[in-house]
């Protein structure tokens, strides 16, 4: 039997590992454009903000490992071009330009997400993150031209992580966006404290500024944007990602929310012999039922080993994701999980907010800092939604709760009711999460 | 209608004043024995740990607050001495020793619990730990007695909270306790660590030791055990806790596990117009369906405010305690949720354990440490029943998500699903309880 999966990142090579240890025979090839797999993409960050550690210690595996200790053929350099699930073909194009042929029984798409990039003249000059290539890239510019000044396109998570690393290395940062504000699915308060914190420290931030055109400027770019010229050593994008589903597309698979491939909860397509995982596939929503594209870290892994388990029988239902995420704002930890408002009145539920301000620790404990809370609860039925909050002490680990909470479906009653553990260096008597849901609770 | 609550600590002052905020027109009175009423017992080893901080800073709202602000009538240096349900009516000594006898339509007995000291020759030497006048006390004592060295009866959270405080003021500490090993509901490894931290900073344990007596020794006392003779400036006696119940079963009161007043989710004793709440009384646990008597904070807030929701009519229920704790010893956080393996065999479970470690954070980021996890699963349900770990980074607020899937009474196999945050400051890309779940799963 044949296991083809295009793609050797989170996904595919969970993917590949996990069905290797289920199946020792199982014949095991591995296409992958690039040369990198199985590294921590979402420490590229923190990797370039350290100078002294080469960006090759991110790799978790090398392709060596996968290639002579477990038996998988891995080949890297080949970008897969077409699938005929008729024929159960999977062709693939080499570094020379061979075009070969891999006969396949399963396949999995693993093909990730890809940068989306604006549409504008010059923007062949922004640097993306996503592949460990783009991290040694921008490491390499840093270090070889002498980076003062950076640009970076875009204010998501990403972005702001890249302003962190590269404030941390000295770069005047500055961040533009179109948009009229700083992280949107933050309560307008809260997102006005992490604006807060990123001016503290020195980041310019641009918002609601059309960036026009990208011209090359030396080693460096100038970013024309409407009323506004920035010089940049250094010009990052990091306005989002899109699924990689042209592939599966062309092969006559279904699509689904934001052009991702649809899979059901074996992370079955359309076609019952090939899989998708990873960023380039759907997930259902625990809150609503409905599919939604939220590319993770954590779901990517997740999915992949669940492929290994199901390839020849439906062993590993996965019940879904909860969109739960952190990242760190310099000082700042921001984290949410389940719907913002908005996004709950979109799939009709009746939505109620709270914001709440509560102390991460007793009050006579040192460290002890303000957590910003916003949470969401349905009116109709009492259930809980989502939360978003902000802190600088106990913010990251707190979702959590909240995030379980979601998956058991649990109204802002039960939540409210936990058991929570308390002592003065960790958490105020009544956990900040508990203090939220017990305030929102009145207004449902 | 006349409202009388006996004792003014957590439980007893969050029933008085949302009793106060729902029913503006309600005679309430609060019998306190002490002169403190609404303080952070649990800080009070940290404050003792702090020369600069007096002991009073804990108080959260001072006795005049109450009686001034909120109307309450609340009389401190009385002591409830009997309750006749048949008349209605509690009688109090004062400090003259007059007795008065109060009329009540609805009472609350929130008389918490007593530090049991164990029945030693001398054992009126020990200092116990429960009270703000137990803190006030042995910071005195360290004060004017220049103490220098510290025995502490007991390896309990409260004696090991206080081995830190203690040594932290550059005080030899010696613990003592008869029974064979250090917290024992830990997995003997995981006790180990715990330990060998408390030996690495310089603190002696004497386990498996038989105290005899207690003799005076100038200000101090001498502490006579097996084999071994240990001098104190400071003698303290953490043994455990006991519920006060005595009054509630001279007025025929139904006592449950442990001798604590048993009252229904609404916080009604036997008597449909005598709630109990707090260190009291008992709880039912969200894992076994079963009463049990776990003495901690959350709780005691929580009953006291639900019992002033439930005075007039049944409005709030509450679900019960999963025993979620947590205590730092130096730099170790401990935490538990839930049932160990043993008290899930006594139950009826057929329990099953698995212990893990994880790094706390991804391996590149510095902070990174190791957690130790150990869960414990149902071989027949597969469901989750519990965990404790311990580790020095990112182990306190971890301990909620496995809280919230307790009360959700999850399976193993469900947790482990669970959409966990994710980034490397703060977590590898599964979270460490989602590695335990994996694990244990394994084997169920």
């Amino acid at each position: 039997m044949k296991f083809v999966v295009i793609g050797g990142d989170a996904a595919g090579m969970s993917a590949a590992s996990r069905a290797r240890r289920l199946y020792p025979d199982l014949e095991i090839t591995v296409l992958e454009q690039g040369f990198d797999v199985s590294y921590s993409a979402c420490s590229m960050p923190y990797n370039i903000a350290d100078p002294d550690t080469p960006m090759d210690d991110l790799v978790v595996r090398t392709a060596e490992e996968f290639i002579d200790k477990h038996g998988i053929n891995l080949l890297t350099g080949h970008r897969a071009t077409a699938i005929d699930p008729e024929a159960k073909q999977v062709t693939a194009r080499n570094l020379d330009g061979e075009l070969k042929t891999f006969d396949y029984n399963k396949l999995l798409i693993a093909t990730g997400a890809v940068p989306t990039l604006p549409d504008l003249p010059g923007k062949e000059r922004l640097m993306p993150l996503k592949q460990l290539a783009h991290g040694r890239r921008i490491k390499e510019v840093i270090q070889q031209n002498k980076v003062r000044k950076a640009v970076i396109l875009g204010m998501g998570y990403i972005a702001l992580e890249m302003c962190e690393a590269l404030s941390e290395l000295g770069i005047q940062v500055a961040m533009v966006k179109p948009g009229p504000r700083l992280l949107p699915w933050l309560p307008e308060k809260m997102a006005k404290t992490v604006q807060e914190e990123l001016i503290r420290k020195k980041a310019l931030l641009y918002t609601g500024t059309e960036i026009q055109r990208i011209e090359p400027d030396g080693t460096g770019s100038t970013i024309l944007c409407d009323g506004l010229t920035l010089d940049a050593d250094l010009a990052i994008g990091a306005t989002g990602v899109a699924p990689c589903s042209d592939l599966a597309r062309d092969a006559g698979l279904v699509l689904g929310v934001a052009d991702a491939i649809q899979v059901d909860s074996y992370l079955r397509t359309s076609d019952p012999d090939i899989f998708a995982a990873g960023d380039c596939s759907d997930a259902i929503h625990v809150v609503t039922g409905e599919p939604v594209w939220i590319p993770l870290a954590l779901r990517a892994n997740r999915a992949g080993w669940a492929v290994a388990d199901n390839l020849f029988a439906d062993r590993n239902a996965l019940k879904g994701v909860a969109g739960t995420a952190v990242f760190k704002v310099f000082d700042l930890t921001v984290v949410r999980t389940g719907l913002t408002l908005s996004e709950a009145q979109k799939v009709g539920f009746d939505p109620v907010e709270n914001q709440i301000t509560s102390l991460s620790r007793a009050r006579w404990q040192p460290g002890a800092a303000n957590i910003d809370i916003n949470m969401v609860g349905d009116r109709q039925t009492g259930r809980l939604l989502g939360a978003q909050a902000i802190g600088k002490d106990g913010v990251a680990h707190r979702i959590n709760a909240v995030a379980v909470a979601l998956h058991a479906h649990m109204t802002v009653a039960d939540f409210l009711q936990t058991d929570l553990a308390y002592a003065p260096p960790f958490s105020p008597t009544w956990d900040p999460m508990l203090t939220a849901a017990i305030q929102l609770a009145k207004k449902l």
